[in-house]
């Protein structure tokens, strides 16, 4: 049974999702559904290309993905189909597997132009029921990946500017990847990468648009109640959260903000002998 | 194994969608089920009636449909089943069935009025779990839906007001049916009958309670950010929306609202030679 | 088919429940979900376990349930597995079962603390995804829950206050346990307990705080539109709501509000001759 994880900005008060799925069930009856979430922000590219990036590590290996949050539908951006040594994706080319594609990278792409594997009419608002569902749904019968459309170079496909943060070997510049439900803003420097670049001996601070510090903890109790905090969140990642609040609101983050990570030789003061 | 699509007012904050769920679990293991939406807004048959005819066409043939929005639970309204050509319909006669059954008309009526399909007590408010869903679980099960309860005249099923524009050949008006998402408003003209109507030779206008012009387009990327558009939407109703907004809180349209679709042939500007 | 329900307040807008049903799918590929509900309101312990106490009755027996409302996720909090006579539990022991285990006792309980059956790294706040659902995957595909770790006593979970009201022979006074997506106040007095409470020839009067009093009616239709009204829900507790409003935002409850139900004997009035 093809298992299929669907993440859209779709929302759950209408039925547009459920549009989709009839349309995989119609043609693939065995499939099984893995709700990533439909509740991206709407047309938020970035927040979506995170959200994905976040299923990535857990998914089992096979999943057919699609993933669309697409408000160039029914312009010239392609619609693609990606293979990696993991999964296969299905979605608009706009930058929205770019994340997911740094930790799984593409063996092979291919534009879905191939109209006997859409359905019959292709309305020019709603290619995930249209397009990208049909595509799916035939791959997962054994159609394969090279028939529903031409092949293209993996290294065309869009990217989001800002994924990685901007790093020298004192400091690390981090933009926003994603707000979520709680109001926790998560920045673009993985748990990795951070400890690749701190040195033994130095001291580490962690400043909002390089002044205000936050204290870097483990978990939300090591600061009081309504107080901010940084903190590597279970997806890996720096997020910024008030205990117990929104640090979005609170905090006015939104895309322009710049989190700055620094660090610098700890030093021993000199004793000074007052005058 | 019987597809059984729901659609309800029940929201995602509660668990009666699981206790429904759960009651046809119990009674038929082998159900599986497709969530139409339970985000219909509250009490609101009208917005369920559109909901539930968006999937219409997308349905597998012999899906059981479960659909409640119901504020006249307790009251005299009748439950009742529907067959028709493609499926079976679970619902209250308030109407709710009344815009899916004009697209897929019913072949046969009955009420549930037979206690033995229902749970043992049967509470005031939540008709879906203690009746609806048992019903619909003995009938998976294979008990006739003769056997359920009463046979009654399919004529006799409520239906809502202005599910249809008014319509002469120089104008057609056009009320709303369901505002999404988005704050994308729905109006109750499907593309085929405007195809119909259309004469050649002839200049169409779309006009917000017969004053204020909105293109009509295909796509949202040809009018301005921020600028009204009419369309027809993927679901082939006419849709009013803002192209990066909302239509309903930036047109204030509300139920009262008319869309006035005119024609009028398209003639030669005769020269005129100034005095 | 192990059948897993799930009830969490990791909400519908991010990845969390898709990565814990994922991590669920690798290590038990037949488990099947039961979405009870995502939508607990974040860290409120006491609506998690009324709304998990909803659905007790309907589930299916043999249930796996993993039920996560955890404020406390990284402290000293202990992770819990508790058999019943229906069902097995897995959840942070912080009270969010205390009212389902009032209905359905529990026999057998474990901290599970054998990190064997965990994932091989453990966030500090994630547990969901890092210890829950492997421990109930590695159950559902047949390891012993005693090997999940080590037995404790299941009169030492704990217990939220004010579960059951206070009663008297002529009072009961509850407390409130949850509102709901209507605004609908739900009360810790189950009918069961107010009917073996009530005497013959005596007349009930439902008070909130004490003062203003509130007909207690069983369909929302015997007040006129926007009245608020007492009665008992389709859950069986005594419930506060508004027709066609929100009781929580019309009569200002909280968690202070108490609402008194009081009985005395009917008594025939005396004649009285005016003067």
């Amino acid at each position: 049974m093809p298992l299929i994880a669907l993440l859209t900005d779709y929302g759950y008060t209408d039925t547009y999702v459920a549009q989709l799925k009839a349309v995989l069930m119609n043609l693939c009856g065995t499939a099984q559904f893995l709700d990533l979430t439909h509740g991206v922000p709407p047309q938020n590219v970035r927040s979506g290309a995170y959200l994905l990036s976040t299923a990535i590590p857990y998914l089992p290996e096979g999943t057919l993905i699609i993933a669309i949050v697409d408000p160039g539908v029914g312009t010239e951006r392609r619609a693609v189909a990606v293979r990696t040594a993991r999964y296969i994706y299905f979605a608009p080319d706009n930058g929205l597997l770019s994340l997911a594609l740094l930790k799984d990278p593409p063996l092979h792409a291919i534009v879905l132009d191939n109209p006997r594997y859409h359905l019959p009419e292709v309305s020019a608002t709603f290619h995930g029921r249209d397009l990208f569902a049909p595509a799916c749904a035939h791959h997962a019968n054994g159609v394969p990946l090279e028939q529903l459309g031409s092949a293209i170079d993996p290294a065309t496909l869009c990217t989001l500017p800002n994924l990685e943060p901007e790093q020298t070997p004192t400091q690390i510049v981090c933009a926003p990847l994603h707000i979520d439900g709680f109001g926790n803003v998560v920045f673009n420097l993985r748990e990795e990468r951070f400890l690749r670049w701190r040195q033994p001996e130095h001291l580490v601070e962690v400043k909002l648009n390089g002044e205000r510090t936050l204290p870097l903890v483990r978990t939300f109790g090591e600061v009081p109640w309504r107080a901010p905090l940084a903190y590597f969140g279970s997806n890996r990642y720096l997020e910024v959260a008030i205990n117990g609040g929104s640090a979005h609101h609170t905090l006015g983050i939104d895309e322009q903000t710049r989190l700055w990570v620094l660090q610098k030789p700890i030093y021993h003061m000199p004793t000074v002998v007052p005058g």
